[in-house]
């Protein structure tokens, strides 16, 4: 299938990246991959309540511009599971970026995302 | 003026941080700020071509939330020009990552995005 030509009005890389992350839901996405969420249903129940239809077609956008890969899940032969990509998972300082302006400057907020190596 | 009560759905820093941010117009002006722009007209002149109204709606929003400051025009009395307030220039990390992301991982992107150090 070849791929959709971009509609690219400047060359600049802020506003080229923006166009790939799209909206909020996207990014709200990627955090939840990064945390180790990786079903539909998981995350459906993140607390910002991102309708089903958005879901549905903010994961296809991540699979299309190759930030997500799915995985047949391990538990149900009929369903998959989502995974970031390298090219996905090199988000990680944006994220972590975003994260610590809010920590810094929305008071209240408390961190979710952290990078794997931390979890161990 | 009381300040508008945010619609808070979760204490996530990142999710709290994009409801600030908005959508890429938002992040756009503020990349124009953090380039040594400063007036509505060179922020129009990006080559995105933000459109006039958005470009009111994201300059105004973006004063609401004291990521960005007017300051009364040297050059005409009746114009003001825009400036990011220490908290909107914390943001700079943010757009970082995000440029750096476009240049890793989006063909013929090149950076306009420099720290003001780096501009000297």
């Amino acid at each position: 299938m070849p791929r959709k030509r971009q509609q690219r009005r400047s060359v600049c890389p802020v506003a080229c990246t923006l166009d790939v992350l799209g909206d909020k839901w996207t990014l709200l996405v990627i955090r939840d991959l990064l945390c180790g969420r990786s079903t539909f249903q998981e995350f459906l129940e993140s607390p910002e309540g991102i309708a089903t239809n958005i879901l549905t077609d903010r994961l296809e956008r991540l699979v299309g511009s190759g930030l997500v890969q799915t995985v047949p899940s391990t538990v149900r032969s009929d369903r998959h599971t989502y995974r970031l990509t390298d090219r996905g998972r090199a988000l990680t300082p944006v994220l972590e970026a975003i994260r610590d302006w809010g920590l810094a400057h929305i008071p209240g907020t408390r961190a979710r995302l952290k990078p794997p190596a931390a979890e161990a």
